[in-house]
């Protein structure tokens, strides 16, 4: 039983990646293993653009992204909250026991950066989270204007979560000036789930030497005495690692720019397809993610009798909507390797057996 | 370049595990992935000789042990220190901002199930901490006498590591008495490292229930909810979970008493071939490890020089001692799906380099 997934994350692996993870392993404190982590850093830096370090975790992105709340929040965080997963993000950091503060926006609005500079006007917070891309809402804000607002403010560090955009579009870190820029390696990397990465700043790394109670799995300071040697803190995912190395390969040998277009054209795509349906995209379009497209189920679909017909049938699997959302929208995932061909291929056998489904 | 490794973790993996390993993942949120994760539990939890839940945690064992002080730590902690890794596991107590105190023995020798006796009547203590078998110096505490101990205290939590002695011989939780039982999948399961397990007692998540600050990522509650619906509460490593079933296939397969004999055996074959060439254990006999040898380095072995050889020479690779024990000691790991036959070859090839190298 096998699907071809195009849900935002986990998506489709490609038979390459997963013989790359087969590699036999070695040991993590090996000269192999530096190797292997050397081989892949100047690609992922590149990737990331940024001369930061940039470090490899053995958890998904929500390891990391706690992990950046307990780093670098002295004071006290606010958290720009505009779909399910930033809004959970508010939580954990309550859950950190953490001061957080909310800036909340409907779901399916990008967060604003004209009340983001006003709630940092207060002076009250040290530490702000993004998500660039809101997974649950096919929202991407706009992380330029949002940047800019942030570099005015010199205390507050910047939490930026890419998770299901980097690699798909340009972030362009450093120029931005994103002190914790968080990813993970199942979205548009298209790498099994389990692996997670992280660029920090010199100016968060001087923070998180200011602060208590960070621990020990997720702690920059871990991070980089390790990187320094090209090592983990701890025991790594190995074969992610190689998966790594392997997609990095794919993604050079495309060509990074071809990759930013063959996913814009992909979302494209799926947009147009939808809208000459009369389906209407669930954000502002202007605000629609690259990744993927965020519909509302306008048209009435039964979607999870059309959901389970077109995985019983063709072995392929989109998505129902997600949390609050769930039947009230659908999520078509354009992330990874896919091609117009086969964006096409899933089209076309929605078009098969969508009459039956609409009520 | 690949070697067969004898390092104590990550250990060699079969190439069923790597097939295993690239199942095409789904969702998880499916119910195939709840399938898959109902095929794996009662094997696990039989394991674990246990009634209670096993959680599935995507990161290494560190993130849980870390996870399990953020969990049930309130008062204050006693780590027993005997070794590099639980003398790490006090480190990263008072990390999270935990009162801590360390009941230290010395390097080689086992937990004083007396002395911990003695500690924890001060009353100071709400939870212990104690690694069943200290990696780093190949020394196996006696696990009975110590929970017996454990036993006497209501409200001491017990958290007991064994990430490398798990499977290869029975460590009864629930009979013993242990709250938060934890390990790893990269020793003697013999699955590549990204994946750890904890089974908690009820006392244990009442505990957590009262301890503020434990965050998200490891929260023993999230687990829990996520667990009673067979999933996890972040996007797991999915392609180790396929590996554990195929191990758990395995280790049925083969039969539970069949392994623990088989590590006994081979670990017996080792420690023999040593003793018949004058090499010392470095822990007191009655306390090695079950899993691994930890021998002094007594016949003046050159160790940089010999495991380069042996990995040159024979793709094999052993360890050289860890941390502080570098070139004074060597280990050698006979966990997994070693036979009496792999240990043998390893030994014989080590034989036929060994004299070029003694100093």
């Amino acid at each position: 039983m096998s699907y071809k997934l195009f849900i935002p994350g986990p998506i489709a692996v490609s038979d390459k990646t997963y013989k790359a993870m087969a590699t036999p392993i070695f040991g993590h404190r090996s000269k192999d293993f530096t190797a292997l982590v050397e081989d892949c850093m100047p690609r992922l830096k590149q990737l990331f653009y940024t001369k930061d370090p940039v470090y490899l975790s053995t958890s998904s992105s929500w390891g990391i992204m706690e992990g950046a709340i307990r780093n670098v929040v002295n004071k006290r965080v606010l958290n720009c909250c505009n779909g399910s997963f930033s809004d959970k993000w508010f939580d954990v950091s309550k859950r950190c026991g953490k001061e957080a503060d909310a800036l909340t926006f409907e779901w399916g609005k990008p967060v604003d950066p004209e009340a983001l500079d006003k709630a940092l006007s207060s002076g009250k917070y040290d530490a702000v989270t993004i998500i660039h891309n809101e997974t649950s809402t096919g929202t991407m804000s706009d992380i330029s204007a949002l940047m800019e607002v942030l570099r005015k403010y010199e205390d507050v560090i910047s939490i930026v979560d890419t998770v299901s955009s980097f690699s798909a579009l340009p972030i362009k870190k450093d120029e931005l000036g994103i002190d914790v820029m968080v990813t993970g390696c199942q979205k548009a990397l298209a790498i099994p789930p389990g692996l997670s990465f992280l660029a920090v700043s010199q100016r968060a790394l001087d923070r998180s030497a200011k602060t208590e109670g960070r621990g020990y799995y997720f702690d920059f300071l871990e991070f980089q005495k390790n990187m320094e040697k090209s090592m983990t803190p701890s025991t790594p995912v190995i074969p992610l690692i190689f998966a790594l190395r392997s997609k990095l390969d794919d993604i050079f040998e495309e060509g990074i720019e071809n990759r930013y277009a063959r996913h814009r054209a992909n979302n494209k795509l799926v947009r147009e397809w939808a809208y000459a349906k009369g389906i209407e995209l669930f954000p502002e379009e202007k605000y629609g993610s690259v990744t993927l497209n965020c519909f509302k189920n306008n048209i009435g679909i039964d979607l999870p009798k059309l959901l389970d017909e077109l995985k019983r049938r063709f072995k392929m699997v989109f998505d129902g909507g997600y949390g609050k959302l769930k039947g009230q929208t659908f999520r078509i995932s354009n992330m990874g390797d896919e091609t117009p061909e086969t964006m096409g291929e899933l089209l076309a056998n929605i078009d098969a057996i969508l009459p039956e489904f609409i009520k």
